[in-house]
């Protein structure tokens, strides 16, 4: 999937459009000098900033405050072989701002399990690209 | 969600058991100095390296050939905020071997879109990690 001919081009619009639709995503960066992947629920901000909550402690926030890192998400229908991927690259930062921190308290994202001590991760979205594709079996 | 109190962390052979589950996965790697990631249709070969195709003009292939990857796939119910995910972390190989091409052909995976030129990428399961999550709406 995804060859030069099988996929159109996203527009940032359509990418974030496309991000607002589903609940979770996978938060790309280095860990050890070695490629790391994690699933995370996200929201998307007012200025369509990622946000996802951790904990403080976590060797998540530990490896991406203050670094680059990739946020995926996509839907497929493996009958039809179609679907989408976005992919927002860009900062990410611990929010530390204790109003930014009480208003994502509030409007941001949930968490999957209880954490006393969250903490909201934000990362810009510096660059929003994404493919649609559409399969051959269609 | 995947807070130390909200998963389990799961073995080897349930790992490769539930990647065989699902068609799709990401291939996690590290392009001009930035993480990125795509979004592949893959199998498992009988000695559980992860199989990709692509062609071997793409950038997924020049980028990856030879390095060390990640390549990640999960599965997530929304509503009962539970699910699991598994990595699988290791050398990214083309196949150039014309027998092993060949045998792939037939058992490996097959491609969502027509590629003339398609080329099979092997990922070792140097290293194949798992968690699932149970979240707080069970």
């Amino acid at each position: 999937m995804f060859h030069n001919d099988g996929f159109r081009a996203l527009d940032r619009q359509e990418c974030l459009r496309l991000l607002a639709k589903v609940p979770v995503g996978r938060i790309v960066y280095t860990r050890q000098a070695l490629p790391a992947v994690l699933p995370v629920n996200f929201s998307l901000d007012t200025d369509s900033a990622v946000l996802l909550r951790s904990t403080a402690s976590s060797d998540l926030v530990r490896a991406t405050d203050g670094s680059v890192v990739a946020f995926e998400a996509d839907d497929f229908d493996a009958v039809r072989c179609s679907g989408w991927s976005v992919v927002v690259t860009g900062r990410a930062t611990v929010v530390t701002d204790p109003a930014e921190h009480e208003r994502l308290s509030r409007h941001g994202p949930s968490s999957w399990v209880v954490a006393e001590d969250g903490v909201f991760v934000r990362i810009e979205p510096e660059l929003v690209t994404g493919r649609e594709i559409i399969g051959t079996r269609n």
